[in-house]
């Protein structure tokens, strides 16, 4: 059975997962620690726990329970104390503090939630995201950066606060992989933050496995504002070093301009420039009509987004040598 | 396999079913839904949901699935927003409002636990209890009846408002079992509760089951004060009737003096004055130290408390007719 590494967070990372689990694979979903924003910020702030956003989504990605144990998981309260949070994200916290440890609070969730393969902190330090820009302004946490739309001025530098080691189950499960899968999802925000992980680029360079790089099918404005494929693969080569990756994973369709028109202000689509032989163009895109009451995470994805099983088809392809 | 079913709400409840659940029998807990004190009333004000807390306590009860979840469900947040709420309590409530039934969130909840037996709440009205006193006050609420300390001066009436009917299921269950025990419990904020819900009485005393009290331990100060084992029955009369109860079970051991002595401020052991052919009297002291360390609910119970083994052994005693 083909072991599959992704790496990611937040919604990318969820989409691709809930497509691959389909397959008869073995998954092993490696999620970001630097989310500190909404709900996830709040419970790092003020309980002290490691973020459970990103893991939550994994989770609920490869859950085999039925669509109300998902739609547990995301359910939000909406007043009161409690405003805000979502369910699943109190289920992890509650659990952190009862076992003592995010890594177990996550194997017991999985158990709950009857997942199927396995999710791994990248690293179990408490971290924050930070960014110098090139006008010299500190952005502070993965909140503020993914709200920022100053990005696209560059930036001097991004770094994790403390510096932190990638866990080891992280690193081995990178090491013992057949085709490990970076993206899509925020550049800067989910993708990055993992690579930033003392130990996650050289796994990653040194494992036998086969890397693919997803391109994200749009850009947000102020962050990675006209960004070709080109651009996407040299800020990732920046801290994965060069010649890293086998293939490299574009969608060639084109969304109904209504949704793009839709979108002008905030996104644009990611045109390609690439041409080398490791560039896989296919049909990625999500056509079906979002359905906001029957999918939990409507609300929190963009209308325009990669289709699971069109991705995970592609990316079956590729392990599969197809 | 004997059906048996318990009325009452809280800890006392806990003790009973935690100790019958050992037990090849069919079990049914009736759980009253005044509770509005702590994490349950906030949650009833803030998301208009029906009273967690003493559902949630027969579900840990009843639950065959391991420490770690008990611990999970009684697991209390410390800080923030969250402070005081219990997780079990979250639970309930964010599946309230995913299933938009509170009976279905009881249900649901039951197979994350995998409980042995039925949780019912007594009915799914949203009822707050009332008290008015001798004195011409009225008590508004669960909680504030719960720490009133004038209920021994009398009162004029007691109530829930607004008048609410049973829920089908607990009159069915009452109807078809073959022991229905009532207690132990407090008895103005755990027991008297179920019976002012219209039909409950009634169905007690139509049922064919084998009626059992089980009379509490201890008085509480201002609310039970030198209540004797009569005084119980005399109250529960006035609710559901005379000669009801085929059995009226009281401990009969003496606790230590040294634990007596440290809650004289607050309570005081009820003493035996019935001398009919109904009671029966048993060791029924839980006379090991508590272990507040591994003991999730220990906090919440007093240190003289029932033994649930040896009150379940009393009563499959009666059920089997022994």
């Amino acid at each position: 059975m083909k072991k599959i590494v992704t790496i990611g967070g937040g919604t990318g990372n969820f989409v691709a997962l809930r497509g691959l689990k389909k397959y008869e694979v073995e998954l092993s979903a490696i999620v970001s620690m630097a989310d500190d924003g909404g709900s996830t910020g709040i419970l790092r702030d003020e309980l002290g726990v490691l973020p459970p956003g990103d893991v939550r989504q994994c989770l609920v990605a490869l859950s085999d329970s039925g669509r109300l144990m998902r739609s547990l998981m995301n359910y939000r309260f909406e007043n009161g104390g409690l405003g805000g949070h979502s369910f699943g994200n109190l289920l992890l916290s509650a659990l952190e503090k009862v076992t003592g440890s995010f890594e177990k609070a996550v194997e017991e969730a999985g158990k709950i939630l009857s997942i199927k393969g396995k999710v791994i902190p990248v690293t179990t330090h408490q971290v924050r995201l930070k960014m110098v820009l090139n006008n010299g302004k500190l952005l502070e946490g993965e909140g503020t950066i993914f709200k920022s739309e100053e990005l696209d001025q560059g930036y001097r530098s991004i770094y994790l606060e403390p510096y932190a080691k990638a866990d080891d189950h992280a690193v081995e499960e990178i090491m013992g992989a057949d085709m490990v899968v970076l993206g899509p999802g925020g550049l800067y925000t989910s993708l990055i933050p993992n690579l930033l992980v003392e130990g996650v680029s050289k796994a990653f360079r040194d494992s036998q496995a086969t890397k693919v790089l997803v391109i994200n099918l749009m850009n947000k404005k102020g962050q990675t504002t006209a960004f070709k494929t080109s651009d996407y693969l040299k800020e990732v080569v920046k801290f994965i070093g060069k010649d890293v990756f086998d293939f490299i994973l574009v969608n060639h369709t084109i969304p109904p301009e209504e949704l793009l028109h839709l979108y002008a202000q905030e996104a644009a689509l990611v045109e390609n420039d690439l041409d080398e032989a490791r560039v896989v163009t296919a049909d990625l895109l999500d056509h079906q009509k979002p359905e906001y009451k029957n999918d939990p995470l409507a609300s929190h994805r963009s209308l325009i987004r990669h289709d699971s099983k069109k991705l995970a088809a592609e990316l079956m392809k590729i392990v599969n040598n197809i």
